[in-house]
């Protein structure tokens, strides 16, 4: 056998260990948002602590938050070699509704190649992987060729809200030379894919008054401002007829895509039409643009919300005082989102009538991420994918935010690869949540692969800056 | 002494008895509103009934309802004598903010000529003039120039659910050439009116649905149609720049006012930038028209309530699936609140975009009601009016609707004159309600005076048609 041969097998070796380890692991109903299973989200990460020692981590302890614990693991081969930063959570979704899992979402369950339960692709599945493949290249060589760090957030269903705080305390414990995020998926069984870029967000709440007590409709009906209409106004000003959002300086330093760029989005296997039948919207967007365009390379602004007045069964003749939205941009390179807040705030300013109190907050914001495939890190692990896969490996662009990686890449200043192996229908977040387990398989050979690959890059080989 | 002061001072008489019957009926909590109030408000109806009796009706009695009792009482003189109804209602708002009372609501309070209490002024104070005037007219005269009838209903603080169905199980006994509303009031204490016009209603709620569940906004946000911006859309478009309602129909019946009924408004003492100043509000409307104009005799497109969404604390970043809001109209003549009705939903559907399913459904709907200051009810009682305050009537036209009015005046077939004593300070509806007594004094002249007149027009001269 080839040295390649052997590592593949040493791995393979450690498939049928990684579904026993992560049956256990999911028995462990680690759900963040239930502050009555922050002792499981505890226990958790105690079983993930010695998973990672029993794998040949060198180093492994609980990082205590404000919130739920973290773990934090490492092996230091060389200081010398390129250091890898992988990035998991190990706290879990709640499962409700229960009554439509078919099995209990805590006792994991083994049928047609695949595992259920809660945790099993979101993201248990994904650090096992890491761990067990690690096991694999040390039980075949005895040492990994680049050093590797673990961190797993507790917290990543819950909002992240320690984390932050959490890579701050801990930079120097955390630094890296490339950042790899296994909390993501691909497009299909057959269409390997890495995630190169995903957008930021700015989300504002904004307040409409236009009396200072609500109103009776027949005493004032037709005399005043209503503050719901103008609200209305203010909103359906937001775009225009070709679906450009209005809002001067709204799409400043908004970087077009090169028709490569373009080219290369384009060729991701994906239907709009099906995409959208599927959950029973209709197209809707900017001109010029295809649905994958407007869902990930384009700017948005979007309604999340709206009250005002009354809301309940029947009728309240009333004129309220006030109403409220709230709004929200996904932000791509290089739109800056206080530079957006502002815009969009000073619009709608502008644009209310005179009378009417306008109120605009900034809720919370979020920067983009973008890993351009030309980056050698990226490059590298496209390559390692293609050929596990013996496919061609696509480059998705996500409509969404993932926090953690914006703290990763702004507090460490890493490349962040985003490699998962989750499918659309693992129905994360849903029940009946299941991994499939040759996807992970095949995940545990890219990691073989590709710490190889970025032992041959080295420090400096990775250290080529975004942009 | 003239026979005019004669029964004057008779009824004058009935001012001391009036105020103290009036503290005794506040006492009893009838609030129709609070279910653990409902033995309060059949108390109030014995106590009505008994106080009938005792004012010389020759008949009273409870009426039961699906709901809260109603009382009824007459004393008829002669049928062939003009028959009078009066309508008020024995129940009252709830008391709450309790805190922002001066003295217990239910414990009236006597101070500066005025009686503070829940119901002095709506409506209880109302019925009990028209009694003591009754019993003035009796003790001076031994018998009155009319027939009259009391129907006081006990739901009016509540939707008035079951009265409609009272007056038509009553029709016979409710029969009258005239009917009496005393529910209403006065500009100020030295501009004395007479209310000639309520506007209509129409109440709808409007649905829109966009995608059959609701949608993470960075996965689909940019690409999908969003049921916010489609309503904010079709609200926005309702009016246009001239506060124009733009729904093709929405004016079809409307009465224009004659230059003359126009110079009749005018002449009311109404300063519009203090009314609106009052509430914090700012005008606004249709183009050409006052804000009295506005706020009385032409028809509303008002917005009352609007949801979809998130709107609780921090965000949420969903692309709901649906909207909604509640609309209303309030109708002149001779609008028809089932061909408005018609109108708007259909405009709000063609509106629509493709891919946007629009729900919408009428709530319920009322008539407006008219009076005009040349029938010989309205102008006799004008003249009474005149003669007591000793000032010009001046004709008030509401913006709101009283359902009750709608009810005898299309189920009875009776020219409604709506003669009150409320003043704009009386605080109904909130804390530290009052009636000014000399208002109520007054109020019983009137009674007497206008019971004279109405026989002196007789069956035949009240019967004129409403046009």
């Amino acid at each position: 056998m080839s040295g390649g041969d052997i590592l593949a097998s040493g791995i393979s070796a450690r498939e049928r260990p990684l579904v026993e380890g992560l049956k256990r692991w999911v028995a462990i109903p680690s759900v963040s948002t239930d502050p009555e299973r922050a002792r499981d989200v505890e226990a958790s990460a105690a079983f993930l602590r010695d998973y990672a020692l029993g794998c040949g981590m060198s180093r492994a302890e609980i990082w205590p938050t404000a919130g739920h614990p973290a773990v934090f693991a490492e092996r230091i081969e060389d200081p010398s070699l390129p250091t890898v930063l992988v990035y998991g959570h190990h706290d879990v979704q709640p499962v409700d509704p229960e009554n439509e899992w078919e099995a209990a979402p805590f006792e994991p369950l083994e049928r047609d190649g695949m595992l259920l339960g809660r945790g099993t692709a979101d993201d248990k599945g994904h650090i096992l992987m890491h761990m067990e493949a690690i096991r694999g290249i040390l039980d075949t060589r005895g040492r990994l060729p680049i050093n590797v760090k673990l961190i797993a957030e507790g917290e990543e269903e819950d909002g992240s809200e320690h984390f932050e705080e959490l890579v701050r305390d801990h930079r120097q414990q955390l630094a890296a030379d490339v950042a790899v995020i296994s909390d993501t998926g691909m497009l299909a069984e057959d269409v390997p894919g890495l995630t190169v870029a995903l957008r930021g967000l700015a989300y504002w709440e904004v307040r409409v008054e236009t009396s200072s007590t609500d109103l009776h409709s027949g005493v004032y009906g037709g005399a005043v401002l209503n503050p719901i209409a103008v609200l209305s106004q203010l909103l359906a000003g937001l775009h225009d007829a070709r679906g450009r959002v209005t809002v001067p300086g709204f799409y400043q330093g908004v970087r077009d895509l090169t028709s490569g760029e373009r080219a290369e989005l384009a060729q991701v296997p994906f239907d709009g039409g099906t995409f959208l039948a599927s959950v029973g919207a209709t197209a809707d967007g900017e001109e010029g643009y295809s649905t994958m365009e407007r869902r990930t390379i384009r700017p948005t602004l979007e309604i999340c919300g709206i009250w005002g007045g009354y809301q309940g069964e029947g009728a309240k003749t009333v004129i309220p005082s006030r109403a409220g939205a709230k709004l929200s941009s996904r932000l791509v390179p290089d739109q800056e989102a206080d530079q957006v807040t502002a815009a969009v705030g000073a619009h709608l300013r502008a644009a209310a009538p005179a009378g009417a109190r306008v109120e605009f907050e900034l809720i919370h914001d979020g920067r983009w991420v973008l890993t351009p495939s030309r980056h050698p890190a990226v490059d590298a692990a496209a390559r390692v994918v293609s050929e596990v896969w013996q496919a061609p490996c696509v480059f998705i662009r996500e409509g969404g935010s993932i926090p953690p990686v914006v703290t990763i890449a702004d507090e460490l200043g890493v490349p962040c690869v985003l490699f998962g192996v989750g499918l659309p229908d693992d129905r994360i977040h849903a029940p009946n949540e299941r991994v499939v387990l040759h996807q992970l398989f095949k995940g545990m050979q890219v990691v073989g692969r590709l710490w190889d690959a970025y032992a041959k890059l080295g420090r400096q080989g990775l250290s080529e800056p975004l942009g």
